[in-house]
């Protein structure tokens, strides 16, 4: 790996790999290693497997350590927000990966490199590695470095269903009525704003606005949330 | 937790719980804790979805590196074959989880006990349990005891699809023309048996017998993967 990658992951995340290789691996597409059949390289896919199971039981254990009294259900959605894709690609830009990616001519031409599937994977790789290289306690540091602070800053958010939230954490004792009303709708037709506001037994509980009634929903009964105070169980 | 269950844990598996409360919480179904609201009781549910990641893990990192030329696909989908609920509900009754299950007394009548869908909750939440209180490398020898011995035992070929396996083995380096025959077909309606071989190139490399013609065929092609040594890489 490039000296400039191995001072990244020195300097910001405290990660000095033992095995090198390993680390080349995480950051090689198949299309680099087919144009370079002399040297004996591997692709990142098989670290992208083993990466995928060991964010997963990070993440898991993580939220679960942390919310001591959040049932599965819950448990789950959260988990399944910040075991996301899309997510992915973003940490991965915010490492700087893309930069270190080993690709094949042709794929570099075609801006693999910036490709969100191809960060996808080589963030699922780089954990893989690490795990291999220095054991899970080092992906829990760069977890806790890179990943989890995000959950306070509300990078996951979007992937989380506000309003089955509010409907699961303020019926469990019971059937409550929950409204959404409609309060406005204005803007011109390519930029329509919608005003929102969710009513739990009639009382207002919060109002959201997005370009659909749908966004603006679930900022509502985000709002909610926060005021029954219920977002700190969820994502504090 | 039982002193029997106890006794089995760690007689047979060699596992000694510090904190016996999280075994309890394992082994305690909602139904039993509702019974005893006067008891600060927990059901296994929270343990179940920590369970499930730990089990994905331990189950990727020993696939991965017993068969160190695998590639990514082959590896996902041996891992869904082991990470399979009804083979976990089967893990339970051989450990004989199902004996010391709390619940409450309808859940009892009704026969809950040696419901599948239960033991597999189980199953996953006794992993979540062995890892909070001894960490993953008791759990990494509960494995190697009770599941990783099965798959040379043929536990996951059911959950296998051998004809793409096949497929994808032969075809490494460019097409191969694979064909299916039934060779015969007898037996009364409600018991038909068909036999099926799979001729690669023209080459017959397996026969294969089943009540349907597609379990012949799934036999057939596993014939020929042993035949072809590839059983060796997929699951020994």
């Amino acid at each position: 790996m490039q000296k400039k990658f191995d001072d990244i992951l020195s300097e910001k995340y405290n990660i000095k790999f033992n095995d090198e290789s390993l680390l080349d691996e995480a950051f090689t597409q198949a299309s680099y290693v087919n144009e370079h059949p002399d040297q004996d390289l591997k692709f990142y896919e098989r670290l992208e497997f083993l990466g995928d199971a060991v964010y997963q039981l990070v993440v898991s254990d993580y939220i679960f350590i942390r919310h001591p009294e959040m049932p599965q259900g819950r448990l789950t959605r959260l988990r399944a927000a910040m075991v996301n894709r899309h997510s992915f690609s973003r940490f991965a830009r915010e490492c700087q990966f893309n930069e270190f990616i080993r690709l094949g001519k042709g794929e570099e031409k075609a801006g693999a490199r910036n490709r969100d599937s191809l960060l996808c994977d080589i963030f699922e790789s780089f954990i893989g590695a690490v795990y291999l290289d220095q054991g899970i306690e080092t992906v829990k540091h760069f977890c806790n470095m890179v990943i989890f602070p995000k959950l306070d800053q509300g990078w996951f958010d979007e992937f989380f269903d506000h309003k089955t939230e509010l409907q699961e954490a303020i019926q469990i004792n019971g059937p409550v009525k929950i409204e959404y009303k409609l309060l406005d709708e204005n803007g011109p037709d390519n930029d329509r704003q919608f005003k929102v506001a969710v009513y739990v037994d009639d009382q207002e509980l919060g109002v959201g606005e997005g370009q659909s009634k749908k966004n603006a929903e679930q900022v509502a009964a985000k709002g909610a949330l926060n005021r029954l105070g219920i977002k700190d169980q969820k994502l504090q």
